[in-house]
């Protein structure tokens, strides 16, 4: 799905599927003797940080997820979960359903549910839920590092079970291990951070926190309430984001909200061919028939209340009368709606329930591609539309719709731009390829693909690319002969060279 | 304040207080040059983690926040601050005032307002607020390291200024660094962690969330109601822990409280003698008296409502019904009492207004000299019921009070146990110092003194100590000459011999 090489481009030499930890070992020590790149993923289906593919081509394949795909422990009282790499958000959700822990605890999953947990959280991921930010919400690592030394962070490296005895006292139940879920931080260096969107190990284990929705013992219950406002005008979007931040702050928006553009939208609901039978982009006047069809706006933005009722209606007042300062706005709640919409969809996302729905958004053109392009940006009106324009502009002047969404985090919003084109027209290929790298050059900021992960990483150039150069130092300390993932995320080892296998939009087929 | 051993002991050769970041870079390379050893703290009133001395003997101190004390933004929109490490949350606070910010911006204190905020949050101290997970809420650190490099984190790796033209667009306002502050992670492995209860960098910036309270579109505006509940009977402890477990899950107690035995108000309301002249630990009656005497229960929860008033008072008949489920319970908001109290206080901390005024209770003793013991629990009345059971008995076997205060996190609670001697009682000095390593040993736990950084870290030994290995395979790349404060939290550098410098019960004057 993310054809901008040649199919046979990032291919791997063979896939192992490890069926438990001492596997993963024995695999990262062998690696080690005969000094074969070995290329890590969970389930594969990556759909927003480049698929399954080793960006060093010839990799080993290490299938994490085949074999080991279980849900070690579902805490309810301590609200958190122990899960291996090959659990997607449906069988975790799954799992709650068939142990009736559903009605209490609820996770947080992406648009799509199909994904792994671990996968997702330590590529940095996000929901929608007030749980949304997966990487602050993961609680415990079990890593095996590339020399295959197996390490737990935090509180998991404190040993499994002591009893000891002392003169004075016994400590029957041991507070130490069992905290491994429930306090990230242990005691030194806070470990976890470097082993996300890296290459210096295979994470085994990791914990994650729930949501507690339920617990008997509150009254009124907790409950929720998703929502849709639309808002009629392109030019409203600066408005959107400046009515978003404070409440958001606030925490009255308690949750990871997105804006979409009416094209994400319309794409969930039909092929581009379902309304426009065009070779071009979609003009100004046709978006705006597109969102009348739908009854939508040019942007539509889909929150969520938390809470017991009479909290929800307090928030619900302040949130009405705030987006209500819009001229045009409009609100559904899901009932509301008769025929199948983006809202039914969003009313599952927003309070953990996975699907896959939204991947029909893809299809928007005939053998579909894709690509992402995510900058971060300020939650302001100002900064949004800035980037929106620019990025509009770019879009369309390189001949494809504009596709986007803007998902609002604590402090910044991601700006998703979704570039959708025609992997069997080269011409496609090779203008979907031009534009991303122009995109990443001018807002010098996240994008997604291995093809893209040096030209991202160089943008992070601080200081003669300071931070680049630590973790260079820490790779090579951590993997001295550079088998693990080589590239990954820009970061190669010292056994490599690094512009050898620079890949930019001219060198589709260089290789040293 | 802390002397278990010889006041000579942890001694310095020498302070230096650089004045800018290129000072700092260039003490660590003449540091790496001579072979140094060197100690950075940020302010030295460092009450909770163990003070400003070195771990090693003789090292070098740098005194990073006698001339690094500016507090360089406080961005209200983005509510966030950047700081140098010299900025205490007294000064931040009182920024915040000048500017006339205090009204919308709330920054989180711990008890004691006098610390470095950089210091506080780099050792991952606590406040109070939803926004007392201190290391939770930093965004962006600039880090010198120990050859003398110097790096920014998160987004900070993106350049400081840059302004490209390109076909298509022009981004006059670059996204890139402005976001340093409003996204952690960047782009790659994500570092922060690595550089907080560490001795792999210098941290010379920090970037941390401060809470928005009143942004002026959000009507009813928001507001704050701190509380306290009072429970009569010391066996109480596990009804409390077992009611709040739900109700913090839920975030209907959205910040983090704490549940304090009636020693500890006490001592901040007197000395000892103040209550009773005696030579030995007060028993049952006498702190049943001592509680009627103060109007508190034997266990006292302080606590606070945040939001709009609609949405306090339906959180507030949420935590009334809970916590008056335990007979006996009774509630007291600030207004209710008339004389001087510890819930005064606490309603000042449980804003964000740093106080010294809780500094009190470390003269609960003469010649005070104190330690902490902070096991981690699971949010659980059957393991605080143990741990306190435990740890309150060893306390009384060694012949001291028991004065401790659980707080609680998002999913565990910090056992805070405070340990008061009298500094020139030798006697009191040797059972202290015993006490506590007892202590670490039964519960394998966090503790915090620099003399029992080893013995901790060796608790935390999981799969023969390989977290520990991990971390000393980073220090030894980033710092091959071992000259950034040897041993702290465990961490010896290679060019050490961690069995010499090793320091137990038995071995205060021992040196290599």
């Amino acid at each position: 799905m993310y054809h901008i090489f040649d199919k046979d481009y990032f291919v791997v030499s063979a896939t192992i599927a490890p069926r438990n930890v001492e596997e993963v070992q024995a695999i990262a020590r062998l690696c080690n003797e005969y000094e074969i790149p070995l290329w890590p993923f969970s389930i594969g289906r990556n759909v927003g940080y480049g698929g399954a593919a080793p960006r060093f081509p010839g990799s080993v394949c290490l299938d994490m997820g085949k074999n080991m795909n279980k849900v070690l422990e579902v805490n309810s009282e301590g609200a958190y979960a122990l899960l291996e790499p090959g659990v997607i958000f449906f069988s975790l959700y799954g799992y709650l359903k068939e142990k009736k822990l559903d009605d209490q605890l609820w996770i947080d999953t992406p648009d799509l549910g199909g994904g792994s947990v671990v996968g997702n959280t330590i590529e940095r991921g996000v929901g929608y839920t007030p749980y949304g930010d997966h990487f602050m919400m993961h609680c415990g690592l079990e890593v095996v590092l590339p020399t295959g030394e197996l390490i737990r962070t935090g509180m998991g490296a404190l040993p499994d079970t002591t009893q000891p005895t002392v003169e004075g006292g016994r400590l029957d139940q041991q507070p130490g291990n069992k905290c491994w879920q429930l306090f990230p931080y242990g005691f030194g260096p806070y470990n976890d951070g470097i082993f996300s969107q890296s290459n210096l190990g295979i994470v085994t284990k990791m914990g994650i926190w729930v949501g507690d929705m339920n617990a008997s013992i509150v009254e009124p219950r907790m409950g929720y309430q998703p929502y849709l406002f639309t808002f009629p005008k392109d030019t409203d979007l600066p408005k959107i984001v400046d009515v978003i931040r404070p409440l958001r702050l606030q925490m009255v928006i308690q949750n990871v909200p997105s804006i979409r553009h009416i094209l994400l939208d319309a794409a969930v609901m039909g092929t581009k061919k379902s309304y426009y039978d065009v070779d071009r982009p979609l003009d100004e006047e046709e978006l705006d028939a597109i969102a009348k069809k739908l009854n939508l706006g040019r942007w539509n933005f889909y929150g969520a209340l938390y809470g017991p009722k009479p909290v929800r209606d307090v928030l619900w007042q302040v949130v009405k009368d705030a987006f209500g300062t819009i001229e045009g706005a409009e609100f559904f709640l899901p009932e509301d709606i008769k025929e199948k919409c983006v809202l039914h969809i969003r009313a599952k996302t927003l309070q953990g329930i996975p699907t896959i729905d939204e991947l029909s958004w893809v299809d928007w053109l005939p053998n579909v591609a894709h690509l992402f392009f995510s900058p971060i940006s300020k939650i302001s009106g100002e900064d949004a539309s800035k980037q929106y324009a620019l990025t509009q502009k770019m879009t369309l002047e390189a001949g494809f719709d504009f596709i986007a969404t803007f998902t609002i985090g604590m402090r910044e919003m991601h700006h998703i731009v979704c570039l959708v084109f025609d992997r069997e027209d080269e011409d496609q290929k090779r203008r979907a390829h031009k534009l991303i790298r122009e995109l990443v050059q001018v807002c010098a900021d996240n994008g997604t693909h291995i093809a893209l992960m040096d030209q991202i990483a160089e943008t992070y150039g601080w200081n003669d690319n300071a931070q680049m150069k630590l973790n260079e130092k820490i790779k090579n300390a951590l993997d001295p002969k550079g088998i693990l993932a080589p590239g990954k995320n820009g970061v190669w080892p010292a056994t490599y060279d690094r512009s050898a296998w620079r890949l930019d939009a001219n060198s589709e087929r260089t290789r040293p």
